[in-house]
């Protein structure tokens, strides 16, 4: 098997190792004569598979007590309407920083809930910027950003301070992508898909104090604090989705935890952008340098019929997913944490290659 | 490796061609050098299984021009609260039929969300028997049913006209196990983990025109008109649960359709029903004959220490899951599409053998 190089943004390439392991372990976990796809989750194995994953992140992500972790469902787009749901109480206003398309797909889903304002936005240089610092209202409900904007490329990397404002923070796109300092955080969410896992399961971290928020007639799979109150087993949870994000997160602790895992991401990014930078205009970078972000690498070719032969001819070459986003165009390599340094070596030979021949 | 009798009541058991087909795919899928699960949901190779799985729940169901088919997250409890949010609206009122555990919570779901009552209910005989018809008002938003009871282990046979008022099923523990008229149904629902899939995903079948009643301002991801206006794929799928329902959807075909399917199912229901009837009173069945699932059997040794022996008994001989519900106590065999008629046989030898060592 020749292993494609998957530049996808979501969702994204998983580790080799935990595939091969998952794969190994599919008929039988751990001697049960079982999948752990078949086990009730109820019951003993997956009980123990659930509860690791979450230590695990407690780990990871060094999310101290006064923090709950929850696995939910729907996606970073389903927790647009649950955090207002949750935390936006009629007679006060949530505001959002509006960094791109998924910033203004939460705002508006949050406008459908109550009252959500923008408080700062770069939609009209097309999102090539982000904030260093943001003024928050003082009795605002939340601040809502977006860390890693997948779509334009960008990444925020100043800390935006809420003071007492919770900040809430989609994170779909750059979790356990490094260190992060939770307590700067009401909540945190993020899909698994890019960099911890498939599709089908999210992650939500809430502080113990917003779950006060909840109003008791919310649909109760959405209720944080009723979710909290039974460890993301008030129903059925996605059980082989979290098994295999929690081999995910045991292969990180391998790799050496997250300050390892953000010193191959910096490395892969800069291998990307500093063979953009030295193209002499040939490749020009979507995003403002200071918005770069280190998981979803934008740029353009010096045509979109270069852009388009540039997908197709790196689609040849075993490159895959590079094609920018429908929304935008050009061309985008998402590199989670499981894409490998080869395959970016193996882009930014293709890269070179791609200008010597068409430059 | 020696493969467990696994009657767990959800997640469940799958077919092992179907695990062993997972197992072979998971590296590769059709040979694009990344497993299923690394796809994105934009591309050519995902939306081909995405859109296999939903054919092939047309032809298996006979789903008629007239419904949409949507897969969707959160399980069926999920859908306790999305129904009402999609068809339950202001000055209107739904009718439930409580026929246990998982109706009660979907009425009292569906209270959260507006005006909702039982119009029929066994819960004074602990749900022993369910109803061979009921009425509704005229006027009523949907008539809600429960066609296979987990917890107390009955089933609805009979037919409950709705009239020209949509009749919602919650068809989560007995859905692709025999065939049925989906004509009768505004609205089918289903979590995948027992009869057609892993946790996860969620099969909502509804028709066209109650489409029309969704508020525009529901969220997104819940509002089922936009979730089909876009195929399931308003945001991220849970993909490798879709493809594993693919998967199990094509071994059904490959069985001969549920036609062939329930034959088996209605023959492993009847060996075990038999014995617990010709057990001279040792075995006794939960609830009144008329009302026996075929996917959930429940019955009681002569005493509660004698259950518990059983279930440990069981296990050591690799008879998994035979524990009741915690809240009813007693046994139960889960005895869904891919549990094979030989594990039923090893179970049936199992009850015969405790009764004449206990009896």
């Amino acid at each position: 098997m020749t292993r494609a190089h998957n530049f996808s943004a979501g969702p994204a390439a998983l580790p080799l190792s935990v595939l091969e392991r998952a794969q190994r372990e599919l008929l039988d976990y751990g001697g049960s004569g079982m999948s752990i796809m078949e086990q009730s989750h109820r019951g003993a194995v997956y009980d123990a598979v659930h509860n690791r994953a979450i230590a695990n992140l407690r780990e990871l992500l060094t999310i101290p007590d006064g923090y709950q972790v929850l696995f939910m469902q729907g996606g970073a787009r389903g927790q647009f309407a649950m955090v207002p749901m949750n935390l936006l109480r009629r007679g006060t206003t949530a505001h959002y920083v509006d960094t791109g398309t998924w910033s203004a797909h939460a705002l508006a889903e949050a406008r459908r809930r109550g009252s959500a304002e923008s408080i700062w936005s770069s939609a009209d240089d097309g999102y090539q910027h982000v904030p260093t610092a943001v003024d928050v209202p003082s009795d605002s409900a939340y601040l809502h950003i977006t860390s890693n904007n997948t779509v334009v490329g960008s990444q925020i990397h100043a800390r935006l301070d809420g003071g007492d404002v919770p900040v809430v923070v989609d994170m779909s796109s750059d979790i356990l992508s490094q260190p992060i300092d939770v307590t700067q955080y009401g909540v945190i969410y993020a899909g698994a898909q890019k960099n911890m896992g498939p599709s089908g399961v999210t992650l939500v971290v809430v502080r113990d104090d917003l779950l006060e928020r909840s109003d008791d007639n919310l649909p109760e799979t959405m209720h944080y604090g009723k979710v909290a109150a039974k460890n993301s087993m008030l129903n059925t949870p996605p059980t082989f989705a979290i098994y295999l994000v929690g081999l995910v997160l045991e292969h990180f602790k391998e790799l050496g935890g997250l300050e390892a895992v953000a010193a191959t991401n910096a490395h892969k990014a800069e291998l990307i952008y500093r063979t953009i930078d030295s193209s002499a205009g040939f490749y020009t970078g979507c995003v403002q340098p200071a918005a770069r972000s280190r998981m979803n690498v934008t740029f353009r070719s010096p045509s979109a019929d270069l852009d388009k032969e540039f997908v197709s001819q790196a689609a040849d070459a075993g490159l895959i997913g590079l094609k920018g986003h429908r929304s935008v165009g050009g061309l985008r390599a998402s590199i989670y944490n499981a894409v490998p340094l080869e395959s970016v070596r193996v882009l930014v030979e293709f890269l070179e290659e791609f200008k010597r021949t068409r430059g």
